[in-house]
C-alpha cells in the first residue's frame, strides 16, 4: 500500500521491547487465524509488501508467513485499536492453513463439558509442511 | 458451564505473572471486539457464571465487563490456541458496545493510504457510559 501520510506509523504504541501483537483474521470468513507479534520493520515490510511479515521472538528475526511453508497472507486490510497497542489483519490465507499443526486456524479446541475438544481438522500433516524448511 | 473434567485449567498455559490473553468475538457477526486478560480466577469465574471476567491490570482487581457500563459479554463459547497461551470467547454484546469509546469494537480505525482512518460510528456517548461508575 502507498501511504503518503508519514506518520501513520508513530501513531502505532510497540511496547516497550518495540513489540505488538497482530492478530490473523481471515477476510472472509472472519476466522480468527492466529496471533503473532510485529516489530516496526515487521509492519512496514508488511504494507509495503501486502504480505503479513512478523517478528520471531524465538528465532529474533523477521518471518514473512509462509516463507517455508508457502501458506503466505496476503494482506486485504489493516485495524488498529483504541489504546494503538493492538493490530487486526484481515488476510487471503493462501491454502487455508494458518497453524503449524496443519490447521486453518490455531484456535481448534474449545471448552465443553469434558474439557478442551478439538473441532477442526487437519487439511495437511505437519510433518509435510516444513519439509523444506 | 459445568465442566465434569477437572484438569482442564491446567492445560491453559498462563504466562510468567499468571495471565493469558482473551480475544473477544461477536458470535454472530464474528468481530473481533476487544482483547483484554485474564488470569486463573477471572478464566474460572467466566467459565462458572457464562459472563467475561477479566483481570484489570491497571486496577489490579478482577474485571466483570458490563459491570458499570451494562454491556456485559455472555459466552458462547471459549476457544484455545495450539501454544495453550491465548484464549478466544465467541460472545454475545449487550448493547452491541464493547469499547470504551463507545463503539461495537475497539478496532475502529483502519490504514488508508492517507494513514489511520475511523470507519465505525459512536452508538454511545462515551461519558454516558460510565455515569455510574
Amino acid at each position: 500500500m502507498d501511504i503518503h501520510s508519514a506518520d501513520w506509523i508513530d501513531e502505532v504504541a510497540f511496547s516497550g521491547d518495540g513489540l505488538i501483537p497482530a492478530i490473523a483474521q481471515d477476510h472472509k470468513s472472519k476466522r480468527v487465524l492466529m496471533v503473532a507479534w510485529m516489530n516496526r520493520e515487521a509492519l512496514l515490510e508488511s504494507v509495503n509488501t501486502g504480505y503479513a511479515v512478523y517478528w520471531s521472538r524465538s528465532r529474533q528475526s523477521l518471518w514473512k508467513k509462509g516463507e517455508v511453508s508457502g501458506y503466505t497472507q496476503r494482506i486485504h486490510e489493516i485495524q488498529l485499536d483504541c489504546d494503538s497497542d493492538l493490530l487486526i489483519l484481515n488476510v487471503e490465507q493462501t491454502g487455508n492453513i494458518a497453524c503449524h499443526t496443519g490447521r486453518n486456524s490455531c484456535f481448534f479446541r474449545k471448552l465443553t463439558p469434558d474439557g478442551w475438544q478439538e473441532f477442526e481438522p487437519v487439511l495437511q500433516d505437519p510433518r509435510e509442511l516444513y519439509k523444506n524448511g
